[in-house]
């Protein structure tokens, strides 16, 4: 039985929690469990005003096995000393941290990617570099190590939620899992890579 | 200035209204909103448990140039007159008509996709063309026919959403949100197409 907790917080990037979400959802074998979690039980204000009521506050969220941290606009506060303890305590004990985007801050920030290899949003990069004591790579959609995943931004947390169901459930129910959310992408742009 | 309203419900699949929503609130210029719709002012319950507080109710809904009817389990229920009744007038005035996955068969319901060339999850592509009176292609991320426009299973609508920022705001913009959230998809396997 798995535990899956994705931390919520005001001015999280939507699709930075909503991706993991769908994938770790539709994962689920019997008795899995994926949860919201946010410090307080009200309503969260995600960065483009999406209202989420999270299932959990950290005093009532289960033990997780897996921690999923987003990025948004919400990682770049100073107020934010009880989330960063929460994460600090929460990722000791999880068998799999991971962040998608700037969600990779906060981990610095909760000491657990000091010292380790990483990637984040590519806007970011250089600022994540310039806290030292880490590594940031900048050309990967998920950088796996040891137990540390992280993604770049917002939407290459669907790649590394999929690379991490391969992990957890074997990979023929990770493509079970890309097949069933269509995930065959067709960008209609090649964007500006 | 756009209004896009994206409409939820209960046993909504998550990544059907998660991935428009951060592509179409990330392309937002001076004035255009994007809100989330819902019958009742309750949190809605998603598909997989995501509880989402709508930001309108039908009747509070400002006029809508964009609609957006995700998929998921709760297309498949026989008490939903009062939402197919307020899609199909919403759906008349509206300039653009989309849908992601299942969200279609709302689309057939309302009456908007009678007669149309349209797309839906590969699971629910014959259960659409039985309806009758309605091409369903089994090919494409997403179709075009007219100002309806149809997306494949679930991830599909952010292909198609991108798409729709192109007609919106023309491609150099598309391209830039494709940019902001990194959407140079990199799926971990092959899947089972």
């Amino acid at each position: 039985m798995i535990t899956t907790g994705i931390l919520l917080f005001d001015d999280v990037e939507e699709l930075d929690f909503a991706g993991p979400w769908e994938v770790l959802t539709s994962a689920r074998q019997d008795g899995d469990v994926v949860v919201t979690v946010a410090e307080h039980d009200r309503p969260i204000r995600s960065a483009k005003g999406l209202r989420v009521v999270p299932d959990h506050t950290f005093d009532t969220c289960p033990e997780l096995d897996v921690l999923v941290v987003p990025g948004g606009q919400g990682t770049r506060r100073d107020d934010d000393d009880v989330l960063v303890k929460w994460l600090a305590a929460r990722a000791e004990r999880a068998t799999w941290v991971t962040s998608v985007c700037t969600g990779s801050f906060l981990l610095w920030k909760a000491g657990v990617a000091r010292g380790r290899t990483v990637t984040t949003h590519w806007a970011f990069v250089d600022t994540l570099r310039a806290k030292g004591d880490i590594t940031v790579v900048d050309d990967r959609r998920w950088v796996v190590d040891g137990n540390l995943v992280t993604a770049a931004g917002v939407s290459a947390g669907i790649d590394m939620s999929l690379w991490l169901v391969g992990q957890l459930y074997g990979e023929e129910h990770a493509r079970d899992v890309q097949h069933f959310i269509e995930y065959y992408p067709e960008p209609p742009f090649t964007g500006r890579r």
